[in-house]
């Protein structure tokens, strides 16, 4: 049975003991059926990943003693995902999935042509944190309240660049545009903007055309959905400037063991 | 309002009358509310794009007269997306996915660690064929039936490559693996292989390195569900190999207001 993982703010070192939320505790529980004392994997995105073991505080309540780490905190890539609200399976599935991707922050746009306007941060915090914790990533990307986008874009950070994806067509394809960056570009913090279904209106191009990295690509001959360019792109970003350019660590034996990695 | 888009199997031509089936004719009716007159788009995957108006039969039966051709049909890339069955609202989405970001063959395979068995191929296939109305695709996947993997493996077409995602990390980088690729390789037929959640077994990993043309590669440091991987793969493939790497031909302003892309 693999050692069930999860996400707290808490600090975590040697001999802490960490409170566990209501919902954790029920379903440590009641779902997972874990009686105290049994095994956990800790982690905050600070302090890289620690084993704990259950601890009882009364009927509802329990905290993780932290025992020794089990993986050291890695530095991620600052990778932002600018993206204009979408119905709510197509939302829950871009936060999941971005997450898994590697994505630092989640930033809903709303723009001229967005129809979803209302967004669920919690909800989108929650996907977040259970993509995080099912698949061994040792961080949750930040899950920002959605801004306009001409607000986004008049107080862009310096220095950060911006990925278009463009539907019209009018950019380079993607690899080319990526592959072809020089070390400065490659460093830098990055954010890829993917418009609403009914595509950016004139006064929003022309905001984004006026920052000063941005760089408009394309994504094949045919057209995606908002949630499938998303991903995407995210993943060429990943596979041609961020993490997934370094050798991917083999996992070893007795971690996948732990973990019911078979 | 933009017009509705079908695919249909019947040969596509000029005068042609093509069969609507009951579903179809469902939708175009009660769904979209269209009279007889109303204009269409249908494409059949070898003709390219029709538009054609809407012709009632009776009560329940419909057909579209064809009238003029509005897209050329394009050569695809030939790559196969073959994965492990996974649940339902995972599998759809793969379905759905992998359409959009123009996988030419769905193959489900069965292996040693594969928890889900059972596969609905009409399903999938549906999936396939709304995904690729929604889209503006002139083709849509075949969904072939499932296979167990070492048939498959043990029937492997000449010729066709095969990039295998590799949770445990013995290949190289996706990007560094698939950019050091002779015209040789970028002009072949390709499959992309994707494991079960539980991953290969050794008979399956000794099978699948006994194909001529095989490369695993990594997709990063952390772990990707399957339904990641797989569409993170077909991604990166195609920025990289398959038809991304062309320019994107910008929609013409009429072409998109017929549609309602604005």
């Amino acid at each position: 049975m693999s050692l069930s993982r999860l996400f707290v703010d808490h600090d975590l070192g040697p001999g802490v003991e960490a409170p566990l939320d209501e919902a954790q505790v029920h379903y440590l529980r009641h779902v997972m059926r874990r009686p105290d004392g049994a095994s956990l994997l800790l982690f905050n995105g600070r302090d890289g990943e620690w084993r704990g073991t259950l601890e009882g505080r009364g009927k509802k309540a329990a905290v993780a003693r932290i025992a020794e780490r089990t993986r050291e905190q890695a530095v991620e890539p600052d990778i932002w995902l600018c993206f204009a609200p979408l119905k709510r399976a197509r939302i829950d599935y871009v936060a999941e999935k971005s997450t898994e991707l590697g994505v630092a922050v989640l930033q809903p746009v709303v723009t001229h042509h967005t129809i979803v306007e209302r967004v669920n941060v919690e909800r989108l915090r929650a996907n977040a944190v259970e993509a995080a914790e099912q698949t061994e990533r040792l961080s949750v990307p930040e899950v920002r309240a959605p801004m306009e986008l001409g607000r986004l874009l008049g107080d862009w950070p310096t220095g950060r660049r911006l990925l278009v994806c463009d539907e019209t067509g009018s950019g380079p394809p993607i690899a080319q545009a990526l592959a072809g960056l020089d070390d400065a570009a490659r460093s830098a913090p990055w954010a890829i903007v993917i418009g609403p279904e009914g595509g950016f209106d004139a006064a929003e191009l022309s905001s984004l055309s006026r920052i000063k990295d941005v760089m408009a690509v394309g994504l094949g001959p045919r057209i995606l959905r908002a949630d499938t360019a998303a991903l995407a792109a995210l993943a060429c970003w990943q596979a041609l400037v961020g993490d997934w350019q370094r050798p991917t660590p083999r996992l070893h034996a007795d971690y996948c063991t732990s973990r019911g990695i078979v």
